[in-house]
């Protein structure tokens, strides 16, 4: 995909730029070190794409991207703190390799700096995307909130956990594409579908995520197969393989909890998962909300341009079917 | 001071309505819990006076007030983690009621609702605030990681000190009357001098915070006497005792410095900051910034009106002259 390289190597090129001060360089190291760990930079490719389609330049919605850039770092390295833990992108996160209190004023300060990135444009522009940029920024506060309480709760519907995760990871994509959008010059009725968009391919690639975690492979995936079973996280498959599962499998379930050998308990509980229908069921839950997603761009009134968005929307998904 | 009590009363009243959703408790709660604690409500009460100096109603500049007291009291959820206290203003802690994860996340949904409290006004108003907020905001995190800094250093100057406590301190004043003089319908330049005044008291609470923490008397203080000395912290006194002390004074306050017995190590601190005119040196600091502070008020070019704030500046410093 080619335009996808465009935007990315444009993105990296302007974040190895420097965008902090010097000092105080326990405040901002911390930043300049986060930023550079990489990532897939999907959530401001999705601005610049949505400006694009509006038939503006891409630069146009430079700020937006920079501000959901900046936010969706804020929150990984608080979440970081907060999950306690030691990796991320294969390197060591912030807490780890300063300490905590530079984790928190660090990520306090690049919230801070987000949302001056969306003060570059004129007031009128700026308070509309603020708007949406601040309805957001609480939501996903209150879906890392919800992912937190759920960890301590026995049972978890499988409404609750898709608000969760709409809230902690969809309606940032949405707000990016609206954003996008909405400076490049599209009118509130398209920007709304491509909010609708970014959310629903959010879900969609949260629960893909749920799923490649348990069946997809290791070198695939880019990280230890299983990780969620082990740690006996609530995902779409678990909530919904004790949904299905009789007395008999859910007994069985309980005892895979508890199993100590990694191995055997992520084989186990895979093999039991796919008998209970849980991976076909998600599965069908992943394309319906790609086919949503692909439907609110449908619906989007400009013509052509649209299909850069599509193309991306495929290529997420490309691992799996 | 009646006028004093009028905005406090109102400010209680304002916050002890609902301004936080019910759900997820463990985010909202902690916001609920703390906002209560109550405190003196300087921050926004600077923002109201300065509004009603213009000759506006001092209601119109409600948003500006909260947002100041909401990031005021962001700030001190987040710093009571990093500084592991245990009781602010004679009540747990959040990271102490709940935990440090709940103290983190709720801190920074509370961040945004300043920020949302600033949307209110009108585009071009919301523009203007915004950047005076934001600048501050930033301040605020540079001089709270200055001061985490400091704790690790040996050698702290006065300079250095100084700016520390502007940043972690002042500006915030500073904001809220500037942002409340704006509301108002201020000039640029008054707004400006309002900030100044701001600034410079802010500068002369905070060194009187240092004196009256070792010679204040405890029931006047409300807290402990000696306590940053007992926690060998860095202030304006210790730093200027350091600075005139000669070889054998110094080896005293370092001798000092490790003595056990609270009562003793108090006392004598106390009497060398004094015999080396580091408590005369502090006063004389704090009496010129306050001096400072009315003179930027004096240049305000409002007829009447001021007196509010002039009361206020007196108010604030009857304690030590």
């Amino acid at each position: 995909m080619k335009s996808l390289a465009t935007y990315s190597t444009y993105l990296e090129n302007v974040l190895q730029q420097e965008h902090f001060p010097a000092q105080p360089a326990n405040l901002y190291d911390p930043l300049r070190y986060f930023l550079q760990l990489g990532g897939k930079r999907m959530r401001p490719m999705l601005s610049l794409m949505a400006c694009k389609m509006t038939g503006s330049d891409f630069e146009k919605a430079l700020p937006t991207a920079m501000a959901v850039e900046y936010f969706h770092n804020f929150s990984l390295i608080h979440d970081d703190i907060m999950d306690a833990a030691p990796i991320r992108r294969g390197q060591a996160t912030v807490h780890e390799k300063w300490n905590a209190n530079i984790a928190i004023l660090s990520g306090d300060v690049l919230l801070v700096k987000a949302y001056e990135q969306l003060a570059k444009y004129d007031p009128s522009t700026f308070h509309a995307l603020f708007n949406i940029f601040n309805k957001t920024a609480i939501e996903v506060c209150e879906g890392q909130q919800m992912d937190m309480d759920f960890e301590l709760r026995n049972e978890v519907s499988e409404a609750e956990y898709l608000e969760m995760i709409r809230l902690k990871t969809s309606v940032l994509l949405g707000c990016a594409l609206q954003m996008g959008g909405l400076v490049g010059g599209a009118t509130q009725k398209d920007a709304q579908l491509l909010y609708s968009f970014g959310e629903e391919l959010g879900l969609a690639f949260q629960i893909q995520d749920d799923i490649l975690d348990l069946f997809g492979d290791s070198a695939q995936v880019g990280k230890q197969v299983g990780g969620d079973v082990l740690a006996n996280k609530k995902t779409l498959l678990s909530i919904r393989a004790k949904k299905v599962a009789d007395s008999a499998q859910l007994q069985t379930l309980t005892a895979l909890e508890q199993l100590q050998d990694p191995l055997l308990k992520v084989e186990q509980t895979k093999a039991l998962y796919t008998a209970l229908g849980a991976r076909h069921y998600c599965e069908e839950q992943m394309k319906a909300h790609h086919q949503k997603a692909l439907a609110a761009l449908s619906r989007i009134e400009i013509d052509g341009a649209k299909s850069e968005l599509e193309e991306l929307a495929e290529f997420l998904f490309v691992r799996t079917h």
